[in-house]
């Protein structure tokens, strides 16, 4: 058996990462692509593989998805150890590894520590504002001072181009400095909150990235019209809405079932008593198999864990752009 | 916050590999040393992640382990893809990510192609036979002619210096072929066996290496005085030795229950109503926490599914041989 030519492995830094894949509306289409892709049969999504290392105070996730349609599929691992910043180290790291659907050949390893998730969750933020945000939104609150907090703004904001906006955190310096960041990436004005109502009550879209685990979105401060997105809740135990809010909104979606029921806001709804049914995801709406916002008065909530559909997806796109500019290194398989 | 220096992550093809990591007596003690740790309190070693793709014939497995007293844990990526022969490209395939067990940070990635998966079970094999085997093998055999078949009886030899050796496998041609590898890394003369039962009878030490899902070795053949390793049945349907003969054993032992249950030899013999109480793992005689053979005519079988203990060991050995080296590209983090 002659053994077929095969291509080098492209090995990317996170320098190039950032370089090739801006967090732009490519990166919000490759995401919604991922989503659409997951509602679709053949599509297959293992459960996350988690390892606790408490004696680290770390642990280790490792997310991965098939999705019809793709020629790759990218397998991530992402640690957290969440010593690390007394070392002057971030928490959140990672790689996410490339391999041909048709082979199963290693064809990239992205060396992004966690760059990556940053953009597809921000980015799964926008998919949810598309598809379930009013049309109009003239202001967006977060509530959080986090990367992820500032990019999930800076997301919304390319889909939902808002005027003004509200950041609530608990440090008010940090909040400073997120409303800043976020004023300086969109050119809205965004102004600090002195209470999470304040800047709920003002906004049509709603973000909200802490790491919370008791609610800091109450349910009476939802008035009609408004699209809350949930993206703090990726771990057991945290919980950033009160479950009274998502029964009483008009629409509850997550990004799957089964993670969010385990990890997200679902989890402290149905302990509540609510929600028994299965939600809609994500996916089947952009898939238009299930409706998503019917009026403009009405109150969405997006529940997003994040999912290993995303990962390939911008595995894939991040994949494609770093190959156009002609940036990484091959090195023979 | 100023971030600390971090070290460069190592970047290693398989030439460099395969020129680093030997299968010699030094990976056999690295792979001891993870079945050890894997016994100990604080040990984590999560279910495997497993997607199949049927749509390509394919599957992709990830394991992992955290062990006491290792520096850095593994995650190892198998893709295997059946149909990839055709195209004259090897079925299986893969790399493994290291990460630090203090920060999580990445510290190399080892794209070897699933060479390192080899060295590992074949030198699970040879920790078997270490602790298992009778103390003197005149006589060892192989059913199965592949890769691993090859290995195991190179890496059993390193522990158990047999004389002779006997090779059995469904293509003649293909046994031949691999009895001459055998000798040739041995030194033992290799004959070939005209059926399973002519080798297994004249053997001390026994290696099943197929992909069989109906028992090549029967109850009958193993007389007092053998070691049988079966590693074959590393997934769901594989079934290499008769149920009857795992009940009629003195000693049966694997690598994990857990694992051994679900896709080993354990789960045929089970489903005949045989072994249902734990059977002690390799690791936890390796540790002395159990006893192995306790007599030279006792039939003791080994029944190996491939654990992630086995990859962090490895990739700690294998980097730590590169380093010596000076082999592999340092890139920037």
């Amino acid at each position: 058996m002659t053994q077929a030519p095969t291509p080098p492995i492209l090995i990317l830094t996170e320098a190039e990462l950032r370089a090739a894949v801006p967090l732009d509306l490519a990166a919000v289409d490759a995401t919604e692509a991922a989503f659409a892709a997951l509602a679709r049969p053949g599509a297959r999504m293992p459960p996350v593989l988690s390892m606790d290392l408490p004696e680290a105070n770390g642990e280790v996730d490792v997310k991965t998805a098939f999705l019809p349609g793709f020629d790759a599929f990218a397998i991530k691992v992402s640690p957290g150890f969440f010593d690390n910043p007394r070392l002057g180290l971030p928490s959140l790291n990672g790689l996410m590894c490339v391999f041909s659907a048709k082979t199963g050949l290693v064809e990239a390893v992205l060396l992004d520590n966690g760059y990556l998730t940053n953009i597809r969750t921000a980015a799964a933020g926008a998919v949810a504002a598309r598809w379930l945000a009013p049309e109009r939104v003239e202001t967006a609150a977060v509530l959080g001072a986090g990367v992820q907090a500032r990019m999930q703004m800076i997301a919304a904001h390319l889909v939902r181009p808002f005027a003004r906006g509200w950041v609530w955190a608990r440090d008010p310096a940090r909040a400073a400095e997120a409303a800043a960041e976020i004023a300086s990436a969109t050119g809205a004005d965004i102004r600090v909150a002195a209470t999470p109502q304040e800047a709920v009550s003002a906004s049509q879209i709603v973000i909200t990235a802490t790491p919370s685990t008791t609610p800091v979105l109450q349910a009476g401060w939802l008035a009609p019209g408004r699209h809350v997105t949930a993206m703090g809740s990726d771990q057991h135990g945290k919980n950033e809405i009160a479950p009274e809010a998502l029964a009483a909104a008009d629409l509850y979606v997550c990004d799957r079932v089964s993670q969010a029921a385990a990890m997200g806001e679902l989890r402290a709804a149905r302990e509540a008593g609510y929600l028994p049914g299965p939600p809609p995801e994500l996916g089947e709406i952009v898939a238009g198999l299930r409706s998503g916002r019917l009026t403009e008065a009405a109150v969405t909530i997006c529940d997003l864990t994040g999912t290993g559909a995303q990962d390939t997806a911008i595995a894939a796109h991040a994949l494609a752009a770093a190959r156009a500019a002609g940036a990484g290194m091959a090195l023979p398989r």
